[in-house]
């Protein structure tokens, strides 16, 4: 089980900050601190923006089961070519988990063919997580509702298409609702969002967050070899 | 347009009882009220519980293009012949609209296959009903989101398959949400379930309420004249 | 990994049958035979109409994982209390596997709450069962197409509700086209229909076959305690 | 109702090509021919490869409610542009319908996230498209199973996200099956894709076709004005 973090490290970056300041790590040191005891059998590796190819290379591609993704602030300054090949990685079976603000990175919006929208507000709502599928896998072990002290709200509508699977509903303390954990499939990739997370909130540090998502990561497992999708003429009875 | 609207009316027949306060023509009056208007071609009858056969006789039935079914205390004195005859006219084409409490009425429970369990709680919540599919008819001139002041709450988890569409998820004061407004096919017949609405708060007077329930009718109209579904043996190219 | 295999076991008692040539050790004697080698953590146990409670006792429903039901003959004379006892148990979280004729079988029915009609026509039609959902664990190892040299013709309309994934379509040599393999959630139990296999088609000894129902019982087996699913009073907060 | 067919008039212009022979008019012309009766409040306009901007300025697309679209041989030669405009349109509500070998156009590449990738034979099989949702609107009025005797075969697997509605199912002589026909929403626009109709065939005259693309085209006809769909900040009690 091989798993990349992207993270573009911006705010990490950004001395003073407050996401220095709650995740001296990273927020990619947070996940993978808490995931690792979860997924024993994983190798976690880190990847950021000011890396060459933004630590996403072909071979570090190649060598990736599921790939987390971390962006915000540097949509923008992320290649297209380097776009390109992360979603040719999940057609031929690459899981794909993109966090919170990456519903607005440009694999999520490639991948998902809508503008991705929603509503927001920075202003310290709770945020409750329940479960409405609570036999799917990535429901696992998570109590519902999570309960997050202190989080961004992220509210509906959410510009996405019919997930395959809705597995977890938010409500907030201003009363917005969210669909936080939806998964979806792409050619022989699965994908699984999920909202909660964000650089001015310890969300990455919640026990349950990271019960959610090493359960996402082992449910978006390729099942298959990497196998490129294309168009072969089939002659008549070719099956026989 | 045919619509039989039907309303047990046990609460309405308490003396004194909040219902009677609320709803002087009962539930169902303030909703045919509600709707008249928005449906001018719709002729609009009630059905009881204490009519010979609850008021959904075969010929009532026969000539219903749309149910609506608003149930509580009474769930368990309702006829099976009765059941079985809706069950069998929403089979053949007739559209049905659960209502509220209607989620532990036996036509939902056996159209659905599920227990239709869910939370509750009579303590005044505010709802809030958003949109979550803003193109589906049924979403058609509904503010997202519908405010209702005060409202019994229902909360997850529902257990109810997998919707076709999911249309509105609330949440409540007290922190919890729901999908408030979901669609189900069975056989030929459109079901659309609504969620709010109760017998001690006035919310079958709430115009934002009656725009979803006219548009749920229209929405559940039946599209092809009654058919009874079987299996019939098909000989080879029959089609020919 | 309890797995119980329920056998009407009408087409094997009677004398001289094709069903009797075809499973010497009845329907479900192939079926285990088939799917043991795949499942070796299982225990496999028989249950058939003429034993007391059809074999569903409640002891033995209370032990079983994964529960596989084949009828045709005598969907009628399953009793209703048997048919509640395993409906309670699906929602419970027992995983149901109904298998062709179990269309029409009683708890399949009450499940899907549609009347599970279907073409057919018994005439040696050639079945090939495509794969539609590559990445679905149900479909892993699974060739697309399945070649079924000879087999009873199911065919659309099928009347079932929107399946959760659709994994399987099928085409017959006279043309038709049938939804062969869909999974489905009541309360927390995994359903899984898969039509292919017959009494008078050698149809559960091909090894594809028992592919499926394998890698289906894997996928069927509960993943919480035993569970009933009620309406519980929920006080403000009690999460907190 | 204003409807654009943007055909790429390719096949059209080889002089002494099949597709001239059995479309005099073009295959945008039969299909206007074929629909304008069933829809007679439509205005229909065509738009091809060689027209400035493809005929699809800004102009256009602000009139345009529905947009059919037929490419095959000149998918890379239609400018990204042009393509970043129809999807625009889309997402703001305008209805969109990809026909055919269109599965590999740029817009609707880019509203799946998938490959599109499916199998393919040019050999006349007979193709019977059958019905598997008999209450949607797009299927009204169509028998199932339509019957095309000579078409180009397109086979599973098709690398396309879970449709919202599957509704036709097709079968071809080889065996193949094909979900030939399948809704999705992207952004505020509804999309029906349907794979019957090719250059080298007289699909395009099929009264069945017609009344399928007349049915879509009223189905995919936007039900909000033209809204553009971003992320605004939401102020705590904005709703209030």
């Amino acid at each position: 089980m091989r798993v990349t973090i992207y993270n573009e490290g911006v705010h990490e970056a950004q001395e003073g900050s407050v996401t220095q300041r709650l995740y001296p790590q990273g927020m990619h040191g947070a996940i993978a601190a808490g995931i690792a005891p979860l997924l024993p059998d994983a190798v976690i590796r880190h990847a950021q923006l000011t890396d060459p190819s933004h630590g996403l290379t072909p071979e570090v591609l190649a060598e990736t089961d599921v790939l987390l993704w971390w962006g915000h602030e540097a949509h923008d300054r992320v290649d297209d070519a380097v776009v390109d090949a992360v979603i040719a990685r999940v057609h031929e079976g690459m899981g794909f988990l993109p966090l919170h603000s990456a519903h607005y990175s440009k694999p999520f919006k490639r991948l998902m063919g809508t503008t991705c929208s929603l509503k927001w507000r920075n202003d310290n709502d709770r945020e409750l997580v329940w479960t409405v599928n609570p036999t799917h896998p990535i429901a696992a072990g998570v109590p519902s509702p999570i309960i997050i002290e202190g989080q961004e709200m992220y509210g509906e509508h959410f510009d996405i298409p019919e997930p395959d699977d809705l597995i977890f509903i938010s409500s907030f303390s201003g009363g917005e609702v969210f669909r936080s954990g939806a998964t979806f499939t792409r050619g022989l990739g699965k994908i699984f969002y999920f909202s909660p997370g964000d650089q001015e909130y310890p969300v990455y540090h919640h026990p349950d967050v990271h019960r959610v998502l090493a359960n996402g990561i082992r449910w978006a497992m390729p099942t298959l070899p990497p196998t490129t999708l294309d168009a072969p003429m089939a002659l008549r009875g070719w099956f026989e």
